[in-house]
């Protein structure tokens, strides 16, 4: 794999999206710095401040290192800064200003920051575009598919050396750390970035047992115990024993993109309970499968799965237990972990072509384990494509 | 190791160090939600909001789960909420309200969340008490030291396990992987949190040679390549070769409490320069070790070392390359790696007892290489103690 900086072809077409998204709400400009969305528009995560106006060439100003940023972005216009301050001086040369509305990604950027833009820029009315990001990278382009085909691949990986090489007896945590220095070998980016305030991930999750159905403070159906209640998630100590579900829930990160994989495995048998249990998961997917198309409303998959698991009984138990449910049954993927489209009861838009998301029905049994399976799909002109393949049956250890 | 919660005396003792800022500054109260600050307060990171009033005692209202919650913390009040909005409610309870002034941790509050807050507490006055956080944490009790220490003894294992296993031909990403595996067998906790928007780390930076050299996206002095722009620091696809400096700088968090640690190694032999070099930082850490006592200046400790760096002909290479240069030597450790104190120009304070922070002498060589030190030291009456004990000699491999 190679360093591989974003073409600058790709840059312009989500500029110019987001610009028709400003123009369309009276917007005068952005002022761009989250290192997600930074990277997203203009190919580069050194320290800077991006000025997208509504219509014309964008501006990325730098304040770290300048030649790196010109290096990796392909932007035309890449000046130095030396600092927030003199921000308005630099604009000036290209005759922008930041008067008027001034859109700034306000669900990420610290009140600090804003506070200080507001006192610098008197003339700007500062309001948050932070949906018409997501919005925009909601969306992927071919470019950015191929980079999630080269994680899925990579993901095949982990679940096949999973299946190949945990015993009886290991700890949690060394299944992480093999299954993470093999994605990191092969070159995953080494974190998994979410946008959420408070929510942090790295490579995956392991779990056995019971212990998989404690819940976190993660806004997902699955958490773990971890080693300690400062990260209070993933893998723990606990041993890996025979008969029990092993639950693995992998994400690698490949030039910015993630993909995101769920597996359920077993050294000997699960309980015939558990194993209808994860079928029923299957199942879902199943539905999932057959029934997205573009048009169809990503809020209404999340209901018919709902009361799917609810006809079966498995109400209580679905994506998560009773009042630790997440409320979500996927979410999409990108530079980010909780990307548009979210698969949520309150997320009302349709599906459309080129959305990537994740879809992972589980089931949670306190004190019993956890049962479940997790694919990244490809939303087509015909339905969905699946991306990341590696046989979704319960996957028993030691068969390879 | 065992999952191992906050004694309450603890707890009790940071609160009570808070609420002593919040009288002197004539702030009623504080609501803190970031997770690392909720950590050190209350034990717990599961999703809730802590009320700390300057007087009485703090409430854990508590939007996720109750019981892991209940669990971990050893607070006296933690109640089920809702939802943010029903926050007033909730702490009527206990004769508590949000009203007049009112302290959030705005360095890292999304400007999303502040909006939200004002809109549901029109009777109060928020303020930023971020600072009052960072000087309350920036003091460590017996126990947290007692944390940070087991870290600094896996560290020493990751270095020595570097030292007998690295190989020529081998890449920085599976360098890397080797690491990264041995501390998270050992209890690494996944992830090292930084408090500085956008600023990003993960386990820790391997580099050989000249890419060593590139500056990063990082407020630090070393970056690296990384795999991708998106992430732009660390391991990359970089193959190790003979007689060039190869810097590991790794960090590994035990029960939240990060440590960080350099080392310079080599196969074979590096240049009489760059052994000179080596010295020289090494000198810089000795003349540290000397010189650092309760009551003496942080700013001053760093004008001496860039004094002594500029004296002996390095002063374009400390800390980075020019204009590249990170503006400070050293920063404290605790269960963020960028906390108080800075070894750095503006930073004004006296070292006191119970400081832990890491002092980090580096040099870089733009199309040569980088070497340098690293080591975590805890302020006693008398000087400093050094925790991290590895051999910091430059290591050459394969000799163990």
């Amino acid at each position: 794999m190679e360093y591989e900086c974003t073409p600058g072809e790709e840059i312009r077409w989500r500029i110019r999206r987001f610009q028709g998204l400003l123009q369309e709400n009276g917007v005068a400009a952005a002022l761009i710095s989250q290192n997600a969305d930074l990277f997203y528009f203009t190919g580069t995560i050194q320290r800077s401040f991006l000025f997208v106006p509504a219509r014309g060439e964008p501006v990325l100003a730098v304040t770290g290192n300048l030649d790196r940023a010109r290096r990796e972005s392909r932007l035309s216009h890449i000046v130095p800064l030396k600092n927030g301050h003199w921000l308005d001086q630099t604009l000036a040369e290209f005759d922008y200003s930041i008067q008027g509305q001034i859109g700034l990604e306000m669900d990420v950027l610290p009140v600090r920051y804003y506070f200080s833009l507001r006192q610098d820029f008197p003339g700007a009315d500062f309001r948050d575009v932070s949906e018409y990001i997501r919005q925009v990278r909601m969306i992927k382009s071919e470019y950015e598919i191929s980079q999630i085909r080269k994680g899925a691949e990579i993901l095949d990986d982990v679940m096949r050396e999973a299946q190949g090489s945990i015993r009886s007896g290991m700890t949690e945590l060394e299944v992480d750390a093999l299954l993470g220095a093999l994605a990191r070998r092969r070159g995953h980016q080494g974190c998994l970035r979410m946008r959420g305030y408070n929510q942090e991930m790295f490579y995956g999750h392991i779990f056995c047992g019971r212990i998989a159905a404690l819940p976190s403070s993660m806004e997902t159906p699955l958490g773990g115990l971890g080693t300690t209640p400062a990260i209070a998630q993933g893998a723990s100590f606990n041993v890996i024993t025979s008969n029990e579900p092993i639950i693995i829930d992998f994400g690698v990160g490949i030039n910015g993109y993630v993909t995101d994989m769920t597996r359920t495995f077993v050294i000997g048998k699960l309980s015939a309970e558990l194993e209808e249990a994860y079928s029923f998961t299957r199942e879902v997917k199943s539905f999932m499968e057959g029934w997205v198309r573009p048009g169809r409303q990503c809020s209404l998959l999340y209901q018919e799965a709902v009361e799917l698991a609810r006809r079966r009984g498995y109400g209580d138990y679905f994506m998560g237990y009773r009042e630790s449910q997440a409320a979500f049954i996927g979410h999409g993927l990108g530079l980010e972990i909780d990307e548009y489209p979210l698969i949520a009861p309150h997320f009302h838009q349709e599906f459309q072509p080129n959305m990537v998301f994740a879809f992972e029905p589980k089931l949670v049994f306190p004190d019993v384990g956890v049962v479940g399976v997790e694919d990244d799909y490809l939303v087509t002109e015909a339905g969905v494509e699946r991306l990341t393949t590696y046989d979704d049956r319960v996957l028993t250890i030691g068969l390879l």
